[in-house]
């Protein structure tokens, strides 16, 4: 055992001789992970570290190169809050595409939140199923999540950053007509692997909320690039939200929506296929990177995340 | 340690003396709760019987008095799933009172599926908050809630009934603008408090499904009373619709929609306030009775549920 002083960019991982998930600390040229001792769940991490200093030094063990290790979702089990429409310029192409039904207005008066089952978040590297018996129009959207540290219940704006943990990528996939014909976006928003999230989860201490970039690429085109401090709400504005008489959790993810350049929004509307790779890049959060697949799964359990 | 017969009526509570959560089994006279040896966790016991037989005898320990115990949430710490709109009577007087954002039509195309937060689940007994900053509609809904047994994913109507382990009740109170204002409904079903549920959990093979009563109670005048089988979208379509593309988890509680006779309802309409008492009733599912206050609860911590 040896501590030593590394970035904090955090991967939930395993050993492909040992199946246990381990959290680790990736080096800032991402070759290798450093085992952390003492914590194998980063909900319990995040709970114990809520204000998490840029110098604390973890506990840690064993250096692995990161292509020899698994990649696993880092925060699993839980459903995941969204908001919907939070973007100006994709706010306008979603009214114009026909699969609005959740408004009048082009943009929201109030923040339009929802929630993403569970079972649909996957790590990088795994596959995105289309459903080709469920829907005709999967469609990716990525997104920067925020990561709750300290619980709150009607949090003030002026408050908000103190309960911001830290943040993820997630890809908010969507299946188009569901989502539009369920009303509530539920369904289109949770078929199982609709979530990939991570690679890598960092705290507020390591990043500059005002200067993370996120891009999205589909086959290597680039679909959408755009600052992620550019939203119509901004994250005060959601933390006072979200917790307006809902207590807020040690791990709760929201993700803050996306920007403009999702597949409903081109002409002619291009939808997600079989041997399509989606990839979502907000350094230093990480790319993640899922392939598209129409092999269905087997049923997903949620003890096994 | 005794085993010995006993009705398949589950509840979870604790002792005054001891704070550790325990399932027990209820009397018909609900006089008495006794100790089920070998689980503390509900989901866990589905998990191991997911086709439970009317005659498993499950191993006892001690016999309360029911009224010395605390009768705690019996499926807690999970986003419940919820359908809107489905009961005829009850689209029709959501669809006059204008707070239905959702829809244009009074009766859905498809069966509109929502979640509420975890953190909003309460047993029966404790107070329903009324959320005076947040909110000046709060309002009530019985339901019938069914418990999955079996995970499924597109599991087909005619073998919907082999995944459904049995039934609870729940009461999915609303903040009826925040409903509206924010087009999802999650905020507005999300605060906390707003989901109480219980008091008991009973297995398919004690329940006849086609002849369940609801009837709920503001103050002991009558608000709703209804059949809980003439639902818009029956219970095989609700578990196909919600295991379509989606893996159903063991322990998964589906709130199937409220009948007639909400406080948004009436004319004029009527919200809950300090000191009113929402009681609904299933029988064999037990009665869930819930004070409303105006008094705050402090955050809600999803460990201690």
């Amino acid at each position: 055992m040896t501590t030593v002083p590394l970035s904090h960019r955090f991967v939930r991982y395993r050993l492909p001789s040992n199946g246990t998930a381990k959290l680790g600390l990736v080096d800032n040229e991402e070759l290798n992970v450093t085992e952390i001792l003492g914590y194998t769940d980063l909900f319990k991490l995040i709970e114990a570290h809520p204000n998490l200093a840029p110098d604390y030094q973890f506990a840690t063990g064993q250096t692995s190169s990161l292509k020899a290790v698994e990649i696993m979702a880092p925060l699993p089990g839980r459903d995941i809050l969204c908001v919907g429409k939070n973007y100006i310029a994709h706010a306008a192409e979603f009214h114009k595409s026909g699969f609005d039904s959740s408004d009048k207005n082009e943009q929201p008066d109030f923040p339009v939140l929802f929630t993403k089952r569970a079972t649909s978040i996957i790590a990088t590297g795994k596959p995105i199923y289309t459903h080709p018996n469920v829907t005709e129009s999967p469609d990716y959207e990525g997104e920067l999540g925020i990561i709750i540290g300290k619980a709150g219940l009607a949090v003030p704006k002026d408050d908000a950053w103190a309960h911001v943990w830290g943040a993820v990528i997630i890809n908010d996939v969507t299946a188009r007509e569901r989502q539009r014909d369920h009303k509530q976006f539920y369904i289109g928003k949770s078929l199982d692997t609709f979530c990939p999230m991570g690679p890598y989860v960092v705290p507020s201490s390591s990043l500059a909320f005002d200067k993370l970039h996120l891009t999205t690429t589909v086959n290597g085109e680039v679909r959408q690039s755009q600052n992620t401090s550019e939203l119509i709400f901004d994250v005060p504005t959601l933390i006072a939200t979200a917790s307006m008489g809902i207590s807020i959790q040690p791990g709760d993810v929201i993700a803050t929506g996306t920007p403009m350049g999702v597949g409903m929004g081109m002409s002619p509307k291009v939808w997600l296929k079989d041997g399509d790779l989606v990839e979502i890049s907000i350094p230093p959060l990480g790319t993640l990177s899922n392939p598209v697949t129409s092999t269905a799964p087997t049923v997903c359990l949620l003890s096994a995340q």
